[in-house]
């Protein structure tokens, strides 16, 4: 048994991340390497910098997207396309640990920088090219956003309503994709200590997507069917949905399996559904969506959402509240567990959330958003 | 320079994980931990199981859910509020890497599993406690499932069309919290590597949804504005979005900034709007993006989607077509790229996609789908 006090620590600390990046995916990768202790120099082009930091002026003239993804990271100018400066970034990789990539197909491979050349070059580095599509295949040279990639990999045509698709508001494919990307690059720095090689590791949005649709796909591939959207629905489980209150607010209920359909349909006071066998299992309740939803809005419509959050909790039934962007953004969950944090910009310290997967002994780092090319100079004569 | 040759390896050799799992976001955390070459042996209890198991029976008698998020796994059935099978547990920690749990809140206290009494007796164990919200503040008791924590968590507000709100089909909640557990323990082990030391990882949903809605919290919190959903467009951009085409299919479309914007407007013939001050930068856009949304909508409604799309090819414009999950099943962006897999299940092989982030030289790890169980006379055996 240990008895030695806990360390605080980042577990990053000494790695050095080169971010040729743009838009989320590859940025929030390396922020949240950052968050771990990471030193991060991001690399962006003279003048223009990523496209993020033109979205709009929120944040004390910067964007709401790049105050989000970039604290911690340094900004250094380079053109690549000028010898002088892609040397710079050739003397960073010499004592770099990781190189992520999202820019456009071919771009690295043009630059003489492609992941073989890399690899061949430094056998420790680890380099993550992101690209849409991936190498091969009929799409391979195209661009990718992603509402893109949502929409190629079918994740809007089951969001929405049936014949009105949705793009989750949520960036699922950038995100997937930063934490896959992210996971890969700690897998690989364990993998180093080990063995001392690098790794050569490509990422394709649309792969990611097609992973968290993996549901759905085995669904359709065994199942044979194209599940429809279901507005706040789960296509997949039922009943479980959003339903209005009668103070004007909307509950959020749901069940998972049989025994907590059970239970519902006693809350609610309908026991004798519990026994109907039109309702017995899931793929059952599924077809009877519309019935069910109906009975559960009817109960919900005639109670407070407190009564009903009160009652789902004794019941043991899962509930929630149907909240905006200004409910979370004061929401008590978050303030009273202290995950806010201050992080600095040029135009003063603004709050920021906390990793949302820190072990309780690793440091929180707030570090600072950058200007476009604030620490060129410095990285310069460091690197010159 | 290296001459080494590649060695194929699985990073995760030799690591044993421990799931106290459910439902999907400690099952596909630990699932990506066997793709990486991890024993993971999933505790499920006796006679019930992992609820998934229980959604459908499309796969050959098991379900779509549980397929997805498990091959690669041992089975283990455990009645632990019995000392005996505590006891077996107990042994399987003694050896083991890594436990992840998601059951309800609690649950591991109650059984003398609690983390800081695991963290006391396995002082090389990293311990992952996932929960919907976290420990303190008003909602720590409550149930957590994807749906409930993307309601509370602004992410249906910001998905849907302006009074229909609508919860993304990509269960975002669960997956985001798999991926940062995931990550957490990679970036854990190799921590491990350096320090001897295991670690505490306790991961809210809520945090990990609240982390995923960063840019649109920014906006509300500088800018006070509540994004509005805007179906297949992105509230923080435009014009971005979904347009039926002369052939009955869908283009997809979208510029992420003004050089992007200027080069569609030449596209589609409309050369003079890239130099009008009402659209010049993508805030203004976004203010008059039903306009736009026009424009762009009526040239597509002229042409193929064929046509559209190698139009926007030539002028650099990102651009995809609105797919089914068949279409997702049947893409050619997959196949060609060698993207499935066999995985064995007891009703024989059925195809899985392979781990989206594998570095060149990892091996791809086909597991099996176990039934409830299979693994319990063996484990016990192992660990009597």
């Amino acid at each position: 048994m240990s008895t030695r006090p806990p360390i605080r620590r980042r577990p990053l600390d000494g790695i050095t991340v080169v971010g040729l990046e743009q838009a989320i995916s590859a940025p929030l990768c390396t922020r949240h390497l950052a968050d771990l202790g990471a030193r991060v120099i991001k690399v962006e082009n003279p003048g223009f910098g990523d496209s993020t930091r033109h979205y709009d002026t929120v944040v004390g003239g910067m964007s709401a997207h790049f105050v989000w993804l970039n604290h911690g990271k340094e900004s250094v100018t380079l053109d690549l396309k000028a010898e002088a400066d892609l040397g710079v970034l050739n003397r960073i990789l010499q004592t770099a640990d990781v190189i992520v990539s999202n820019l456009a197909p071919g771009a690295l491979g043009r630059l003489g920088l492609g992941t073989d050349e890399l690899a061949q070059r430094f056998p420790r580095l680890i380099i993550v090219d992101i690209s849409g599509y991936g190498t091969g295949g009929p799409l391979d040279h195209k661009r990718a956003y992603d509402l893109l990639i949502q929409s190629e990999g079918g994740s809007c045509a089951i969001t929405g309503t049936p014949g009105h698709p949705a793009k989750p508001g949520i960036p699922a494919a950038d995100i997937g994709t930063a934490l896959y990307a992210y996971s890969s690059i700690l897998a690989a720095l364990y993998d180093r200590e080990k063995t001392g090689r690098g790794a050569i590791i490509p990422i394709a949005m649309l792969d990611t997507v097609a992973e968290m649709m993996g549901f759905a796909l085995n669904g359709y591939l065994h199942g044979g069917t194209e599940p429809e959207p279901v507005g706040m629905g789960s296509p997949m489980i039922a009943p479980y949905g959003a339903y209005p209150t009668a103070d004007g607010q909307t509950a959020v209920l749901g069940t998972t399996n049989d025994r907590e359909w059970s239970r519902l349909a006693t809350m609610i006071g309908r026991s004798e559904l519990a026994d109907d066998p039109r309702y017995a299992h899931n793929d059952d309740r599924v077809r009877e969506r519309a019935a069910l939803d109906a009975v559960v809005g009817e109960w919900c419509a005639q109670r407070s959402l407190a009564d009903i959050q009160k009652l789902a909790d004794e019941a043991g039934i899962g509930n929630s509240r149907l909240n905006t962007v200004a409910d979370l953004a004061q929401h008590p969950q978050l303030a009273e567990r202290g995950r806010w944090r201050d992080i600095g910009t040029p135009s003063g310290p603004v709050p920021a959330l906390k990793h949302p997967a820190l072990a309780r002994d690793w440091e929180v780092r707030s570090g600072w958003v950058p200007a476009l090319g604030e620490h060129t100079e410095a990285v310069r004569a460091e690197f010159g």
